[in-house]
């Protein structure tokens, strides 16, 4: 009975993976996580191949929840214009805990500096999922240019909640002016 | 003589804390800095109080560089506004390189989650030069809000280069176009 992994072990490690990642950094080492989770390292070593490989679950399993958190319902009656405006009031709402590090999938890519990394590819193809949020509305509300203004639109997104996470600004009075600059050169209804 | 720390073991170690922090992150450790740097661990804890001091030492160092390659001389006679476009211009240039990672004062602040970090504060107040430069000239080119203008540059300076630095997108088509849009809405001439 001693190898076996008990049940919530690996929900345990996802949640100390994220949180810890997030709050100090992806070179967080495996004692502290394995720590933060009440989990042996013989027992994250059964479930997982390698720190790699537990930090890229994690920043998988906490996408929908992080798509859940900034982008509207489906089919909520806003209109395009709306609809982005929306996740940019998301931003701005969560940059103001006290606890914000930015985008969480910003951040795991800019410690990595290594796009090949298991984590740094699921981070790539979460914000790819937001930037085809904004393509899809911007076409959708009559974008001039709908792939350039979804490519500005994530590249505000990034800055913003970069500069928040590390304090250097905050979106309150900054995002939404920015964005409406954007959506009305783009003639987003 | 053995207790000396030969005269170059300084600029080494700056220059190696600088180089590696950025391509492989500030968690780099000691014993990479000073095997990069050609010099005993003895002998860059008489130069430094800690690797702390060291990294914040090679990014207080750097500053002048960094605003070299990005700013406009003083006084050259261009205009505002094409002052502001030069920095972007510049971003443009340097992100094109394959060892390209984003501003270095972004990506520190990010991966140290620490505002209280002697690196921290070093890269905190090089970027607010930056702000600075964008706040002048946009009161000199008559924007209607220079605060907010500066604070929408300095914006999307990080988040482009950022995007640049994780290979998420390229400034090229996406960072004047931008920078344009924002700089008419302020009636920057």
């Amino acid at each position: 009975m001693s190898n076996e992994v008990r049940p919530n072990s690996r929900d345990r490690l996802l949640e100390a993976a994220a949180a810890r990642s997030y709050l100090d950094g992806v070179h967080v080492g495996v004692e502290a996580l394995c720590k933060a989770a009440g989990v042996s390292k013989r027992s994250m070593y059964q479930l997982f191949e390698s720190k790699d490989e537990l930090l890229a679950a994690s920043l998988e399993q906490r996408a929908p929840g992080f798509a859940a958190r900034l982008l509207p319902p489906d089919d909520d009656g806003r209109s395009p214009r709306e609809r982005i405006r929306y996740v940019f009031e998301r931003v701005e709402k969560e940059a103001a805990a006290p606890d914000y590090r930015g985008c969480p999938y910003l951040a795991v890519q800019v410690e990595l500096k290594d796009a090949s990394h298991p984590a740094s590819k699921v981070a790539h193809r979460v914000k790819e999922g937001l930037t085809s949020f904004f393509r899809d509305e911007a076409a959708r509300g009559g974008a001039s240019d709908p792939e350039l203004l979804a490519r500005q639109l994530s590249l505000v997104f990034d800055g913003a909640s970069a500069r928040a996470g590390i304090r250097a600004d905050a979106p309150a009075g900054l995002l939404a002016p920015t964005v409406d600059v954007l959506l009305d050169a783009a003639g987003v209804r």
